[in-house]
């Protein structure tokens, strides 16, 4: 365990675990990074990973499943695959967690064993989204069902910091989400978020509506965890329909199906472009310690992504970023009357 | 003007009036239906409609522009194309009103002039989306950016109703929007809604969650109004990203354009379906009669579909279906101890 950056791996989380994972993680040799592996070590060991990926298996025994009573789940769970991934960046031994695991129990298992950064009450759900002129963080993603003004704010600094890791620039815009661009539109809790935002976060740019998803203008999206659930899985769902109307239409007739055959190869780049997989890895901010989701139907090329999104955010000092915003922001919550 | 139904149309609502609102109407002939065009008469005649088209044009003097003052556009916009269009519907004269014109005055003017239905405290904007399995009607897409449980039981209704008429089906399914489809899951407004619609309405189905707006499984999606714009703009955004990568892909080599060249007519179909002109048209629920927004920027074929859209609405008793299910409600509201 030479090695200087070490990642806590949940090897039995996920419908396709623990096979995605391990064949995920075969792909990073050489990477100057370490791997712990927490499961089932039989299962583990029978799947084969080359010498050059540095890792060990760590052996569970506890397996949580998703038809478990919440408290059973969060007891049991603690001595879990995840619960020990996690438990290990608590201790300091790994510098961030990955799992494909159920959210829910992710989230509460991470809050209760690394707890929130000062002065964060409630982590977020943060994950990358692609548009035609580049790509945006967007958060919250659905970590929580409702939110208030101090959430909102601190959503905002925190995707600011995750921006600037994942984007590598300085320079980024940050944008709240909203029902109109006019200042005079929106929702309270909105309009209230936009005045605190533009007395100290240099970043603020103002408003954006929910065709700002497709357009990739901003760096930093920043909505409730309701409203941003919603537009993630819109989009997702909006995509499927659009792709097999395509599909349809390009098998509907033999000339069709030839021109199909002759534009495949940009064709393919195109599904590529689109693929979900790529985008895999949302990151639940806000804890004391890098916790990656990763989607629960990951096969090993989306697995792999998590692992890429978890390095990006391992080489920049994300939690200094985001206790420095923090410090400028008190001021202005005291000025409003918000409890931090 | 003795033909049984009559429609009132804002001539000079829109980016494209009046050209667009005299070619679309131009499509109506025989059609049963007869037009009260309202607008300037020296364009509006210049613009020459088919005999067979049964209209007549009345003279109007004011203009409101998007850059007035919140006051002065609603008191100058009563004397407006607009405003007298709303006017000849509470009058009457006609059964219901179509404008291209800004969203929020249409609203606010219809709200004074013609008031909302009894028993309904805030009317809402509906549209129908397409999905893989079929149309869904939506609503709120943004007429209110915050809303309470009544009102979101009040959306329900008048999905339910507006679905009946449009999809021409007694058995229609609504869902709630939420974040997760298990009970547990969700805000307290969703969760609150939810539990009053399981005890009267019995077309509820329980929740959806984002990407249902791609499938099209059920008939109504009802959310409060900031979601519903949020979601609404995304599909939109989406669509428009995922369509010009396509685009992109199909230009980007020789082999490509000439697959693209031998699938146009595939192709063209396809973009057929994702036409959204095909879909215009909203109905500004819950006001004493049927008000019917037509995009800004629609053209011709945008603006005819708004009119068969009304159409479809006019030919069924929908104010009807409304009062008879406010009237099941109210003692689940009393029970609630929400007050009506």
């Amino acid at each position: 365990m030479s090695a200087s950056k070490v990642i806590a791996i949940d090897g039995m989380g996920g419908d396709n675990a623990p096979e995605a994972v391990m064949k995920g993680l075969a792909r990073f040799a050489a990477s100057g990074y370490y791997f712990i592996i927490f499961g089932d070590k039989s299962r583990l060991e029978t799947l084969q990973i080359p010498d050059d990926i540095s890792h060990e298996i760590r052996h569970t025994e506890v397996v949580v499943t998703s038809d478990m009573e919440v408290m059973s789940a969060l007891r049991l769970g603690k001595k879990s695959s995840m619960g020990l991934a996690i438990q290990s960046v608590a201790s300091g031994e790994a510098q961030a967690v990955i799992s494909s695991g159920n959210t829910g129990l992710y989230m509460a298992l991470a809050k209760i064993i690394l707890k929130t950064v000062e002065g964060i009450d409630r982590p977020a759900i943060a994950s990358v989204i692609p548009g035609k002129n580049g790509r945006a963080v967007c958060l919250d993603l659905g970590a929580n069902s409702e939110s208030d003004v101090k959430n909102m704010v601190d959503f905002a600094i925190m995707g600011e910091a995750l921006a600037r890791s994942i984007f590598h620039k300085e320079n980024v815009k940050v944008a709240l989400l909203n029902i109109g661009s006019e200042e005079v539109k929106g929702s309270r809790l909105v309009k209230k978020t936009s005045e605190i935002l533009k007395k100290f976060l240099d970043s603020y740019v103002g408003f954006v509506e929910g065709d700002d998803f497709g357009k990739g203008d901003v760096d930093v999206i920043v909505t409730d965890g309701f409203t941003g659930n919603v537009a993630l899985k819109t989009i997702e769902g909006t995509a499927k329909y659009i792709v097999s109307e395509l599909k349809s239409a390009l098998g509907s007739s033999l000339l069709a199906k030839i021109g199909a055959f002759l534009a495949m190869s940009s064709l393919s780049k195109l599904k590529d472009t689109m693929d979900p997989r790529l985008y895999n890895g949302a990151i639940l901010v806000g804890l004391r310690g890098v916790v990656v989701k990763s989607h629960g139907n990951s096969d090993e090329i989306g697995f792999a992504n998590a692992v890429r999104f978890t390095m990006d955010i391992l080489n920049n000092n994300i939690f200094d970023r985001i206790s420095e915003q923090l410090e400028k922001s008190k001021l202005h919550y005291l000025e409003e009357g918000i409890n931090q």
